[in-house]
């Protein structure tokens, strides 16, 4: 390992790698790199990369913005495999820095070196010692023994540190840990494929602010996911909602925050709002057990601490199923006075009496069917001879339920706590955080026995957008019936006569729609006439029609007027089809109207789905009961609704390079049985693409 | 103070308070009762509470709980003030232990004796040393130098126990604290009250499970509103969304939990979520200063910690105003590098340059324009010798800026974070908390410019519900219009003939629905025709509805029928009134239709409101879009649906003891200068009030 711009001083940036290495045990030749000095730190220096006698495994480069093309040049020109780039003022500085940015990428492309970097913090691995980093996070002092770990990817060097520093005091280490700053080369998608390959590594963090290439970040998690290991992302940037810009309806519905819900929501990656929720979940991965599903046994001794896990439960979606009656007579044998469905409370006569907690958790834990129980203990480890009673009662207890998850909240001395996590429990000062962190490892062990490939993907027939294809209302509804997307019967007309004929044959009430591929507002152009009641009607609504669109649209090329069907008695709803500038077409559902437009009530979902995931985001609108039955309206439709979307994101997924957006508004979904009826639809192209 | 039940084990419930007191340096007569001992931990015992030579203001009763009536029995005998009851199996054990609570009361209250408890763990206030309590939290080790403190009520003894615990590795202490326990007497509104005149406590934080006299509640909070002492509540049962069963429609609507936040939003009380922000909330305000208002400026090291503050501050309703443009040249000045918008990021110069945090902040405080400015400074706090340039410049800016709001996150060990502390700068590990705490500060501030009593209140004629009034559709709409609500123009008719003479005279569409005291559900019986667009329709529409009627409610009572104005073109809502068990008339606002009945979006506040705080809560729902124009909608007439709502209000608190509910469903309210009309209306009157 050569280090560029070494220092003496072990407190400077050029010296901290150094140092660092020393004290960490590196085994390794380490070169520091210095025209000035002999010897830094007491190793002898070199004047410059050339005269390292041998090849170099990873160089860091710790020298002046000004200077770093230099040191990248000579990397590349000595064979290097990888270099780190601690300096700023590049790509973040704006368009110099990042014209100096490509010169880097250029220069070590060539040479086959990768990059990591610049502007980042560095890498480190405790496992061979090779702390490359100027964090002054790894010389922090670390609890005794050896820490359970959790890998860690951060494009922010700071939050990287911040996190490694958090970790500690928690009794695990973030390990194997990389910075990626500005992303040159190596990304964090490059990083978290890494990890999920290394058998070593048990879940990986992840804090990220954008990423380079949705494809390389979706199979670096699709690794991760097909190996079932944990992926806890802060994704930063949460509250930009994304510009309404876009040309499509959609597009102003789902910003590229929803698309990273999607794509998280795939690959069953656990996103996370804050650092502290990165480290909780981190801890937990890192002390205690995957549970096998959401149902939570709660045992305490305070009536308050009972009601307040149960409210978060409730909040965060975990069951909270009662004792089976013949446990609860047991406990009541034991204890007359103590609440025994669940929550179960020993009432605070456990500080009087020891042997209550652990005879109380060996019939929960043997007799309740529960995949977590959970334990709240107030500030009971703050104090002898109580705390050691606790921890007694606990070692007792996992002796003999070696493989219960038991999740435990409680304050306590440094001493306590330790003992308690060295059992395999993670503890939590706060009993919210604790059914939390537990509601998210039961969805992160629920869904990964969801496959992301939907079924009927692989084999199927890839159907195309064709060229001049789906440019008009009409056209794009056949494209739609030709995927197998019911439509609404209609007839294009072009004149008064046909418009009679047309709505005489379709029968009962019409709508009629003016046809053009330059008319994006319809209604706007007086080009739409709804509930036309009989021939005579449509045939005056024809040239009301056309006579209005020409003197709003004078040069429109209108193809001719749509004479519909008018849909009944059912409920409006909005498919659509947004392609993310980064993540790829992603599938959104809505109810009509208000819900949309009004609450931005939109579920969303990278594509291809099956009608299964389809089902899924279906339910998961606000509004879903509207489509359910509710207030003694009928049931509607769900099935055939899965289906369309289904494969609407089917063909989406075959045409990213030329589709932009489909809207799909509304589409009708009629009663139970009945189906569902696309009635407007919209195709729109990438701009290359038209 | 007398100890009955004292023992000589300074570890058992009976002997802690014994020596808690003696280790406080309580300076007042401490009397251990104890027929069986002649001294207790060095105290001479006395055998009975007769023997006691004087008055006796305070008595501990720690004995099972069969002995509890004989000794409060001898508590009321001597004269006692107060007792305080540590045994449980009383009220919370079933009817016979309340039956058991009530002869407390009785013994009690005929001797004007005040009880505290049972099933509690005592109070504490440390001015004096008076620790009457079993809890250890009072004995765990303390920061040194004199703490900043808020007072505490919990009604759960191990919530208080708890909190009075966490606070202290803080660097704050809860002091007073008192536990209410059963509550047979003294409750937390009791508390709340007494701590809100008591001038030396400046903020009172609460647990509380539920309430036992929602007008005491009422009260006490209103002394704390009037005194500007914020009031911090974690009130457990929050998933408890309140039973169904009620009869009208808005009583399903609004659990008991939202006429809580009914309540909270009153007084300003500050509802939290959790123990953790109970106690977080309490430290700043024990630690920090209320801020302005909601003006936040960051400043950071790190330009991931700026994006996550920023998403943090966006999600909790915080402004992040950028820095005036001379300002930021001043702070490019410094550091090219910078970014100085806001968030305002140093970059991680600032750890090679320790001036440049007092040189930013300085600028920040002086030229920004911000209520607060919160610095994030990672981890910086964990290593000499960045720690110790931290708290130097923040010394610095302390003394250039003694009443700067300042909140800072970052990691540290104990001595640095006690230093920053000290400074009056409230210090969170997590970022996220410091921003949710200081957008709740911002708040409270706020929101104690409001006055809780509605302009127009005082003074007012009170308009009472008669016992006749209202019981039909068409009467309980004339007690709107009388109360000054509009109501739909429609005329009662009791034939054929009279509904096509009324129906021509209101002219265009008409609505006929059956008036009958017995029809609850008038559609469902055949009740309703719509749109009903003739006189001679009118005609048949009366005779069809009769017939309908009569044969689905063959004993119904028909008043006649109802031809009514059909009202077109506005928004339909609905306005309701529920009394609320405990906490008394709430009125509500919700959209009518799918808004309500499958979102169930709707606000609601404490009756009485003026019509601003109408105003507030109609622009609550998360659908006020709809009726402000949003998708090319007309606006509507909000200052007509904010006069109703208030006035409805009005109504409500004027009959507490006779009014159920009211639902106004729909009221239409049309575009913006055109008004608001009520088109059907319920008023239930209380089961004692029938």
């Amino acid at each position: 390992m050569a280090v560029i711009g070494a220092s003496s001083d072990p407190t400077k940036i050029g010296g901290r790698p150094i140092h660092h290495l020393r004290d960490a045990g590196f085994t390794g030749a380490i070169y520091p790199i210095n025209p000035h000095r002999d010897e830094v730190q007491g190793i002898p220096a070199l004047r410059s990369l050339d005269d390292v006698p041998g090849e170099i495994d990873l160089a860091i480069v710790a020298v002046p913005t000004g200077a770093v093309l230099d040191a990248v040049t000579a990397c590349a020109g000595k064979g290097v495999k990888v270099a780190i780039l601690f300096s700023a003022g590049f790509a973040e500085m704006g368009p110099d820095g990042a014209a100096l940015q490509e010169q880097l990428v250029q220069v070590a492309g060539a040479a086959g070196m990768r990059l990591l970097g610049p502007n980042c913090i560095g890498a480190a691995s405790g496992e061979i010692g090779a702390i490359a980093t100027f964090a002054f996070a790894v010389q922090l002092p670390k609890p005794e023994g050896p820490l359970p770990r959790v890998a860690l990817v951060s494009q922010s060097g700071a939050i990287g540190g911040h996190s490694v520093a958090a970790a500690l005091p928690r009794g695990f280490q973030f390990d194997p840990w990389v910075t990626t700053g500005n992303e040159a080369d190596i990304d964090v998608a490059d990083c978290v494929a890494y990890l999920a390959m290394d058998d070593s590594v048990s879940a990986i963090a992840v804090y990220m602010e954008g990423c380079r290439s949705g494809e390389r970040l979706k199979a670096a998690l699709d690794i991760a996911f097909q190996r079932r290991k944990p992926v806890i992302m802060l994704k930063a940037g949460e509250s930009d909602v994304g510009a309404a810009a876009a040309a499509s309806h959609t597009a102003s519905l789902v910003g590229s925050n929803q698309a990273y819900d999607a794509l998280f929501h795939r690959y069953n990656v656990c996103r996370v709002g804050s650092i502290t929720e990165l480290v909780q979940m981190s801890y937990a991965l890192a002390v205690g057990r995957l549970p096998a599903g959401r149902r939570l046994g709660i045992l305490t001794g305070s009536g308050g601490g009972g009601i307040l896990a149960a409210d978060a439960a409730s909040v965060s979606g975990l069951e909270v199923p009662p004792l089976p009656a013949a446990a609860q007579e047991r406990l009541k044998a034991i204890w007359s006075a103590a609440s025994v469905v669940n929550p179960i409370d020993t009432t605070a006569q456990v500080t009087n009496d020891p042997a209550l907690l652990s005879s109380f958790l060996d019939v929960v834990l043997s007799e309740g069917d529960f995949d977590v129980v959970l334990l709240f203990l107030t500030y009971i480890g703050m104090r002898r001879p109580w705390s050691d009673n606790v921890v007694e009662s606990l070692r007792k207890v996992r002796a003999a339920h070696p493989d219960a998850t038991v999740m435990v909240s409680m304050l306590g001395t440094d001493d306590v706590l330790r003992d308690v996590r060295a059992l395999g429990m993670p503890l939590f000062e706060e009993l919210g955080d604790a059914v939390t962190v537990t509601a998210r490892l039961g969805r992160l062990a629920e869904n990964f026995t969801v496959r992301p490939e939907p079924e009927g993907w692989s084999g199927r027939t890839v159907r195309r957008l064709g060229p001049g294809e789906a440019r008009t209302e009409s056209s794009a509804k056949r494209l739609l019936s030709d995927i197998g997307i019911p439509v609404a019967r209609e007839v294009l007309v072009t004149s008064a006569e046909d418009a009679a004929r047309a709505a005489e044959e379709i029968g009962g009430a019409v709508a009629m729609k003016v046809e053009s591929p330059d008319v994006l507002h319809k209604s706007e152009a007086g080009g739409v006439v709804l509930d036309v009641a009989s021939p005579d009607e449509a045939a005056a609504a024809y040239d009301r029609i056309t006579g209005a669109v020409r003197s709003a649209v004078p040069d429109a090329d209108i193809h001719g007027v749509l004479v519909a069907e008018m849909v009944t008695g059912g409920v409006e709803t909005i498919l659509g089809i947004q392609n993310d500038a980064s993540l790829g077409a992603t599938v959104v559902f809505g109810l009509g109207g208000i819900f949309v437009e009004v609450l931005g009530d939109v579920s969303c979902r990278l594509a291809p789905i099956g009608v299964e995931e389809a089902e899924a985001m279906i339910r998961e609108v606000k509004g879903f009961d509207l489509l359910d039955g509710a207030r003694g309206r009928p049931r509607c439709d769900v099935p055939a609704l899965a289906d369309a979307l289904s494969k609407l994101s089917f063909f989406a997924a075959d045409n990213p390079d030329v589709l932009d957006s489909i809207d799909i508004n509304p589409f009708i979904v009629l009663p139970e049985g009945q189906g569902a009826v696309a009635v407007d639809a919209l195709v729109a192209r990438r701009a290359a693409a038209h």
